[in-house]
C-alpha cells in the first residue's frame, strides 16, 4: 500500500469473482454500483451512494485523477487507460497473496481464473457454485433417476483444480429450510419435476429445496474428500433475497449435525446479521466469517462494521473478502477498507492497552490470510 | 438554527402529526415521553430517560429556561407561556420547510393542517392514514357488498388535498401478511365479518389481513393516479407492536411486485431494522426510508442511530422526518438531532477526506429536503 | 476499583453463577473461555478471542503478574495463586454490594450462596432456575397426575430463601411458543409422555412446551406472592441455542398478557437483541435488562455494546449483571467493563452537555443497584 500507511500483510481474498475484462461504457459501470435490478430513480445516479465517493476519492488517484474528479472525469479516463491498464493497475495495488474466485455467476463476461492471476500478480483459485454445476446439468440434459449421479460427477469434474465450494441456497430455497439429506427416492422426485420444467421454460434455475439439499449434502461429501470449505451466501444482497430468510442462525440445526464431520463452512458477508455471524464462529468450531463486500459498499461507514464483526468472534476464525465483482475497484477498495478498518481498530486497542502491537500483529495476519490458510487447501500454504 | 452552528437547509418533515393546542398538565405531558400505555414504575419518572435529558438540556433555553432546569421547573414555565407560545417557538426554532401531517391519529386533540401551517410559518400537507377511513367507513355504516367501494370513494374525498397515504400495516396485520390484492369476494366476505363485529361491538378497529390488503391495493391505485408515496410504519412503536412482525424485509415479495407500478413507498421508523430499510431502499427505486422518530427519543445516542442509517443507503433514498405527536418540543429536537447527527458524520467525511463539502452539501440537501420534493406532489415544489 | 479512576458505586450483579473453589487446569480454563462445546480448532486456541486479550491485560495485574503476560506464566500464576486465593481477589476487587445467584447450573462444581457471601465479602442471594427444579422433581420420581403439585411443592421450597427465579425456556422450547397457561388436563398428559420418557433414557431435560408453560406460570403465582421477578435467558449462548427463537419480541404478547398481575421480568443478556430488549422494557412497566455477559466477552468492544443498550431504554429500566461462571475473572471483568463503558459514555454526554454531572450520578446508581433493590426483595434495602 504504497499511498497509504497501513496494515500491509499480503491478503487472501477468500471470495471473490472475475474482473470484467472489456471496456466498460457508462450505463454498465453505473450499474455496477448497485445491488438493485434498476436504474437509479429518475434525476438520480448511483454514484449517489457510499460508494460512489470512495471510488471518486480513492480510487481517482489510482488512475491519476484528482481526488474527487467528477464521475464523467473519471469514466472518460478509465476508458481512455482501457481495462486491461485499469484492471492491472487496481489489482496489483490491492496487496493480494492470492484470490479465490467464484466461477460460477455470469463467468462468460469475466477473466477466468488463469486471467486473474495473470492480472492480480498472485496466485488465483477457484471456488465451484453448486447451484451452477446442477443448473448446467439440467441445461444439458439429465433424468430423474439420474440426476443425482450426473450432478455429482459434474461436481467432481468441475472441482478438479478447485480449493472449495458455495452454496447460494439463501437465495433459492433460503436458509429457512430444514437442511438434511434427502433420501434418494426425494431427490429423483424433485429432479424429475425440475427436469421437466427446465425443459418445458427452456431456462435452469434451481429453487427446489430437495434437490439444494441434495446439492450441499454431496458437497459435503466432497468436501470432506478434498478438505474443502464450503462457502454460504448470507444477509445481505440483490433484490432477489429476503432478509429474515438468510439470517445465519437458521443455519444452526445444520451446524450441530455437521460438526462432527470434518468440514468447514464459511458465512459470506453476513451484513446485517455480522453479529449472529460472529456468535456461530464462536460456538462451532467448524464455523467461519467474513464481512468483506460490506467494508465496500459502505464506504466512509467501514470501522463501525468491522468493529461489530470483531465483537465476538475469536480472531482465528474471521477472514477477509471482497466479494468484488467485475469492476477492479472493488477489490483494491475491499483491500483498502479492510485494512484502513483493521488498523483504526487495533491502534485503539494498542493506545488505550487492551492489547500489545505484537498481539495487533497476531490478529491481523490471523484475520488477513492465516485463517484462510488454515482452512483452504491452498497448493503451497501452510498455515 | 440561531444556537447551535448546524447544518441550516430548511428541513421538510415528511412525517408527522399535530401538536397539542391545549395545555398539557405533568400527567399528560409526562405521558408523551413515553410509547408506554402505563405509568413509569412506581418511585420512577418518564423524564429519567434519554429523551428526558434532551428537553430539560436543549428545549429549557427556548423557554428561556437554564439549561437542565427541574423537570417542576420546566412544566411550571411551560404552563405560564402557555401552550400556543410554547408551540410557535418550537415549532419556528425548528427551521421547516414544510410539514406532512399524518391526520389519522386522534386529530381531534391535535391542530390541523392549517392550524400546523400558521403555529410553523411552513407550508403544511395532509398525508391520508388509510386505516382511519376504513374505520371511518364502518363506524359510519356499511354493508359487504358496498364496503370496497365505500372505501374507495371516501379514501378519495379525504385526500383531496393529500399529497401522500399511511398505512399501520405493521400494528394489525403485521408485516407477516401475504401482500397480494384479495379478489372481490374476500374481501366482501371479509368486510361482512368485521361490520359485524363493528356493530356488536361499537368499536372499529381494522385488523383483517384481507382487509388490509385490500386497503393497501386501493391505495396503490390512487397513489398511481395522484403520484403519491405511501408510507409504512415500520419496527419501533408502542406496545401493540411485536418488533420480529415489523421487519422491513418481510415486504420484499411486495416490492418484487410493486417496483414495475410507478408508486414509491416510504419506510418509517425503522429501528432497529434500519439497516434492513436501507438494504431495501438500495434495492429497489422504489423504497425509501427515514429513522427519524428514533434521533428524538435516543437523545445523546442520536449520532450512532444516523451513521448506521447512512450506511448503505443510496444519499439519494433516505429522508427526514420527526414523527412528532403533540409536543412541540419533538418537532424541535428532531429537527435539532437531525442536524447535530448529519454534521458529526459529514464533518468526520470532510476531515477524513471521504468526501469533499461541496459532497456533504448535496448529501444535506437530499435528505433534508431534496428527496422528499421528488417523490411527494408538493404544490410549487422542484426537486 | 482501587487502580482505575473509575464510577465506584458498588455493584449488584443480579444474575451470575457461583466460582469454581477449585483449582482450574490449563484445558478446563480453556474450556470456560468459549460458549462452544469443543475445544478450538486444531493449531488455534481460545485464548485468542477479545476475552483472552483481557484476561491477559486486565487480570494479570491482579494476580502481580506483568500485563499482556503469556497464557502460559497466566495460568501457572493462577496455580501457584491457588483458587481460592484467585477467587477472593478477584471478587472483592469487584467492588460488588450483592451478586444474585442463578444455583441451577452444575450448582455441584461451583460455590454455593454462603460460599460466594464469605469470598466476594458482600451479600449474595439465590435466584432458583425453574427447569432445575422441574428435573430434579422428574429424577426423584412424580406421577402425571402428581407432577403439577410435586413441582409447585419443591418450587417452594427450593425458593424459600430465594429472591427471584429464572426461566431458560430459550433454550428448550424456545420463546416463539406461544407462552399461556396451560390447562391441568395439557400438564398432566405432556408429564406423563415426559416423565416415561425419564425413566427410559435416565436422563431428565425438560423441553415440552407444555411443561415449560407450566413451570413460567406458576413461577408466576410465586412471584407475586414473593415479590419476585422473573429472568428470561434471552439471545447469546452456547450452540443450544438457535439465536432467531430467542429474539425477545416474540415475548411481546406475553408481556401483555402479564403487565396487570404485578410481577418484574428480566431480559438477560440479550445480545444482539439488546435493542429489541431496551425497547421491551421502554413499552412495559413490568420488563427490565441487561447486557452483562456480552460486556465481558467482547473484551475491547465494551463500550459499543452498552452504548446500543443506553439508546431507548429509562435509566431505570436497565440492570447491571455479569453472568459470570466459574472464573473469578469474569466477575472482576464484567464489573470493570461496565464501569468503564457507564463511565465513557457518561463521560462524553457531560462533555458534550447531554446530561449534567448530577445526571450522570444518579444513572450511574440506577443501573448499577437502585433498579436492581427496586425489583428484587433484597433484605435489608430500600431503592
Amino acid at each position: 500500500m504504497s499511498t497509504e500507511s497501513l496494515i500491509d500483510v499480503p491478503l487472501i481474498d477468500h471470495h471473490c469473482h472475475g474482473v470484467a475484462p472489456h471496456d466498460q461504457q457508462w450505463e454498465e459501470f453505473e450499474d455496477g454500483l448497485s445491488e438493485a435490478f434498476a436504474p437509479a430513480p429518475e434525476g438520480t445516479t448511483h454514484w449517489d451512494k457510499p460508494i460512489g465517493l470512495s471510488i471518486r476519492g480513492r480510487c481517482a488517484p489510482v488512475l491519476d485523477l484528482e481526488k474527487f474528479c467528477t464521475p464523467e472525469a473519471y469514466m472518460e479516463r478509465r476508458l481512455d487507460l482501457g481495462a486491461d491498464e485499469v484492471n492491472r493497475r487496481f489489482m496489483r495495488a490491492s496487496g493480494l497473496e492470492a484470490v479465490l474466485i467464484d466461477s460460477g455467476n455470469n463467468p462468460e463476461r469475466l477473466l477466468d481464473v488463469p486471467g486473474m492471476a495473470e492480472v492480480s500478480d498472485c496466485a488465483a483459485h477457484e471456488v465451484v457454485r453448486l447451484e451452477s454445476i446442477a443448473e448446467a446439468v439440467a441445461s444439458k440434459g439429465s433424468s430423474a433417476a439420474g440426476f443425482a449421479d450426473d450432478f455429482d460427477a459434474a461436481l467432481r469434474l468441475a472441482a478438479t483444480n478447485a480449493v472449495g465450494l458455495k452454496s447460494i441456497l439463501a437465495y433459492r430455497a433460503t436458509l429457512v429450510v430444514e437442511l438434511t439429506p434427502p433420501s434418494g427416492a426425494e431427490v429423483a422426485a424433485a429432479a424429475g419435476r425440475w427436469l421437466a420444467e427446465v425443459e418445458k421454460t427452456g431456462t435452469a434455475r434451481i429453487t427446489d429445496p430437495v434437490l439444494e439439499r441434495y446439492l450441499v449434502w454431496t458437497g459435503i461429501e466432497l468436501a470432506r474428500e478434498r478438505g474443502f470449505p464450503i462457502q454460504f451466501h448470507i444477509g445481505v444482497g440483490d433484490p432477489d433475497i429476503t432478509l429474515n430468510r438468510c439470517d445465519p442462525s437458521h443455519l444452526t440445526p445444520f451446524f450441530i449435525a455437521t460438526e462432527p464431520l470434518g468440514v468447514n463452512f464459511t458465512l459470506l458477508h453476513c451484513y446485517p446479521f455480522h453479529r449472529e455471524a460472529g456468535l456461530l464462529s464462536e460456538n462451532f468450531p467448524h464455523v467461519y466469517f467474513d464481512v468483506g463486500f460490506v467494508l465496500n459498499w459502505v464506504g466512509p461507514s467501514y470501522a463501525r462494521i468491522l468493529g461489530e464483526a470483531l465483537e465476538l468472534v475469536p480472531f482465528t476464525k474471521q477472514l477477509y473478502s471482497s466479494d468484488a465483482y467485475a469492476h477492479a475497484e472493488l477489490y483494491y477498495l475491499g483491500a483498502l477498507r479492510f485494512r484502513m478498518a483493521l488498523k483504526s481498530h487495533l491502534d485503539r486497542w494498542i493506545h488505550e492497552d487492551e492489547c500489545t502491537a505484537a498481539d495487533a500483529d497476531r490478529i491481523v495476519e490471523f484475520i488477513s490470510r492465516q485463517n484462510s490458510r488454515r482452512i483452504y487447501p491452498l497448493p503451497g500454504a501452510s498455515a
